[in-house]
């Protein structure tokens, strides 16, 4: 009989803390050992996550790297800047998987750009849908989970760009529910300002997930690839769905993109390429690890155009995560991880 | 090794039928077989049901005893009056399980006055949670599974009636997901009348699920009780928060009622008693099997008030329905069935 | 040429104020001077009401007798306790609508319980719907509008108590948009929270507005009223829906509750008695200066169901407001209130 | 004293007709004429828009130029393919405002493609804020009123394009609300599908309006311009907010199309440019004739980003039908259209 896989949770009274136990709940090899938080310490988790009744009465302790010792796997759902330090304090036999920013950009002077502060460096990337990425994540015991955008665009143009369909140029508008500001106290993310309305932000390159997505993207395509991305915020909690385009190549049909997403989703779990004629709704991908996608060629304008739909809080951070987890571990890779949305 | 549970689910395009699909898809015993329909027969799963993308390739078939035969387990998720002829066509062996409203009512007369039409009888009554349900839920193959308000409302109500501590007249006012109402072509369902705004229907007494209320509530009561029921319609999808209020007994106070439902809680694995001070929300309970409650007892208007939150389409519908078929095969009972909501 | 009537705004960043700003904005006889604020003081209004767009470029000054001095009129749109040391300190000519709670409840003690402090008294109270109140209010020059809970439960079941159609027992549950609660940084107010969720809070007597309900409603039925008061937190921002209900009299049908509901709406201008069969939405009534009604009795619980609609920020609170300066001011009591929401 | 202007409403039902009664009532000059319907002809309005309460017992007539006969001006809030011959059949003196598209495109080829039948012909286009087309309108006897999409893009890339900001290829990704679609009966439009879930259709250049924006902009421009165009669906009622870009011409920096913008907005009265580092929320345009602008530089991208946002059903159809109504008749052009939103 295996033992059970002993995990921790920093960050537990956050919305991704909380996403990571709900999916940690349902993993049929893991126990969960220590919640930490920053200011809630000392609090029940029920007072921050009435859904989570079965760890209700749970005691959040401060994050610290003596609370999270002595388990096997070590979930960093905090701010960015706060991995390093807690990192470096915990074994390197202790699977450490970030879902802050800290370890995702490579070029430190990117970091310094979008981030500030100290670059802490780089772990392997935590997007196995992403060539050569997968191998990586493999026996791993430091991983950086990719942002919440990242992760559906990435995993939208990857195909594209990977076997030379587009020019290195794309446009994305991605319309994302509010869990994936967070639990901020912020006027815009009152739900009397958000419902019934939609507004961006960040436009204009400003948003710290652009220089994530031109690396990614970059590093598929063999070549720099620039990124207009622009984010709305949308009346949802979770989900989002990234309108991704670019030119076309010369020659290159509907039917020959549609061939080249089959082939790349035949062999990704997580990674639905839907049926001709049907589009995807974030619905769709509620609560599981999963991205739908659908594509198509506007021969009017000259470009590809890809869709993809994906839960933020799901596939794009806890999820993500957990799917991270179960590689490096040598588990299932679906292990515990619901591929049906809950819908409608 | 056990052999696969071999089900089928007819009315598998709408919604109830879809939640049914999504618990079964998760479900560690069982095997899918075979999905009907109406009007949508002929047609892929996956242009009615997007979200289910493993069986997204699955033909509907028509909706005929002939379809359904050859299964252990046969969910019936049909407009009322469809079961009847259905399971006088299915073996006895066979565990049919109803989410209609047929076999629900005892009372002749009432089943007339509310759906009209020839009253098909009574089939052991799917709400475990009732004072002796349970036991005649073991071993059973016809299966009547509660409507979504009695599901929860009754669930609300039980223990206070059943200890004596209230008058036996309740008003319950119950606020749902627009779910509830099915996917019915309907200008008030559309999503522009519904969202911004809260609605009613069916007011005054006019809802048909008042009289299984009534029905319910009377026989844990022991005498007969009358129920004041007001549905509202909110722009949410799915969930149901009901507060339910009668004049409380003399020198019953609030540590008394706690302790009733407490106790009431302790052995219901699906059933849970929020801290003190935390009221229920229908989030916690998304896509759960779950029903959240809270109890107080207000001295100034001299009534005591419950609240219950519950997923008007699981533990409402399909998660109650495959909960009942966990009892009568004998299976544990929370098998296959999330006990933790999708929120935020 | 009559001149053009100066009116001052205390609270101009909250919900309230900007509610009341866009009102006054369409209002013809008005001239928008000071607009005042706490923390906000120094900056532009826009930063806080960008849909004041005519306004954006106003710098909120500081609240105080002083900045609101030299109107005809000062609304104030404050947190209770702060209205009583600014009135205090304005002319008795100028005319002050208090929107906060300050001067609602006659009764010192019931103030003391609910709120703490020192009672300041009582102004007339503006809910011209009531009996005898509207004449109160003409020459009026302070003036306490009521909470938006009790303006449309008052609304809602006044004829039937004035007429003694019911029992003095009577139990509300009303469901509220988010707005109702301000622009308050608390984490079950955000976006990620509300939507997809109902919810309750103040359950069993504990909400602030109950003994405001209890008072009108006494006034009216000349003995004493129990309310059995529950709010709903619903995903929407602006409007609410009452569900009240009380024991019938004897020998009242749903012929006679409607002739006396009907008399009572022809001679309201902002309160509707919508056709049979037809129930309120709260989508009909906002950003407008109505309550609908429907009523109906239910024969086997023996109670009698009124339904009142409302938009908490414009009759429940700013159009409220400005409808009471109209009277007060001797102008049409309709000016620059619009009568028809803005659905869907 | 001026006779009132008497007009008709032709698909007085719908969404468009309701929200020209809602515009029609507010409005100081007009006399509310025929309502006339499809299939619901025979009942009263009320019963399809209750938020109407004033005109609530009117009775729909047939839609038909006998009944729309003897008013001042006709709005036609039909289907497309039904203004021609009931046009026709209407005096010339008679004010005719097609909110359908009929009359909007020149390229009868064009026409062929998208909507198919015979091209009717070209109105003039109800869009004064294009340049030269306020001129067309005065006086005009016949007007076509934009597509909701069309408008608010249109408004937001003329000043780029007319300046020479940006290359004549542009994308154009648009969020709308569902009550865009109409009251269809269709499943993706029921409530329970739209909640919580954002999706796409009509991808890829399919949606009927592409052909619209091209016209505009490709004459706004005097060269072709190929239009990239995605709308979403979100879940809201009202309400689009789209993000355009395009590659920014050489040496242009943020200042300088800032510059451009303000000098445009400058002479609009409906059109506004949001202070500097504010972005639009369509909340701010609710119910309101208004289109909010904000714009920057992408400089690592080389793309000039405009988002602008509109109640589709406002200004993207009925207010901006009764602006072309005021300036065909001479009257103010802010005549009776609201300029300030209904927020939060």
């Amino acid at each position: 009989m295996r033992m059970a896989i002993r995990v921790a949770v920093a960050g537990a009274s956050g919305y991704a803390g909380g996403e990571l136990l709900r999916l940690l709940l349902g993993h049929p090899e893991v126990e969960i050992g220590a919640l930490t938080a920053g200011g809630n310490a000392g609090t029940p988790l029920g007072a921050h996550q009435p859904h989570l009744a079965p760890l209700a009465d749970r005691t959040l302790v401060e994050t610290s790297a003596e609370q999270l010792a002595g388990h096997d796997v070590v979930f960093l759902a905090l701010p960015h800047g706060h991995s390093a330090e807690i990192a470096a304090r915990l074994g390197q036999d202790v699977l450490v998987v970030d879902c802050g920013a800290d370890y995702r950009l490579a070029d430190a002077a990117a970091w310094q750009r979008w981030y500030g502060g100290e670059h802490a460096g780089t772990w392997p990337y935590g997007l196995p849908e992403l060539p050569g990425r997968r191998e990586e994540l493999r026996g791993a015991r430091r991983i950086a989970v990719p942002g919440c955008y990242p992760t559906v665009t990435s995993i939208a143009l990857a195909p594209a760009l990977a076997a030379g369909l587009i020019a290195p140029e794309v446009v994305v508008v991605a319309a994302s529910g509010t869990s994936g500001a967070g639990k901020s106290l912020k006027p815009n993310l009152l739900g009397s300002e958000v419902m019934g309305s939609v507004s961006t932000y960040s436009v204009g390159g400003a948003h710290r997930h652009t220089p994530e997505m031109t690396q990614n993207l970059s590093a598929v395509a063999g070549r720099p690839v620039s990124v207009s991305f622009t984010p709305l915020l949308v009346p949802m909690s979770r989900g989002i769905l990234a309108t991704c385009s670019a030119p076309v190549a010369d020659g290159v049909d509907a039917a020959r993109v549609r061939e080249v997403y089959a082939k790349y989703c035949a062999d990704e779990p997580f990674v639905h390429l839907l049926p001709e004629g049907s589009w995807p709704a974030t619905s769709s991908t509620l609560g599981a690890n999963t991205v739908h996608l659908q594509v198509t060629v506007d021969a009017d304008a000259g470009r590809l155009v890809v869709v993809g739909a994906e839960d933020n809080l799901t596939k794009g951070t806890a999820g993500g995560a957990v799917q991270c987890m179960n590689i490096a571990l040598d588990l299932p890779e679906t292990t515990g991880l619901p591929t049906v949305g809950v819908a409608p």
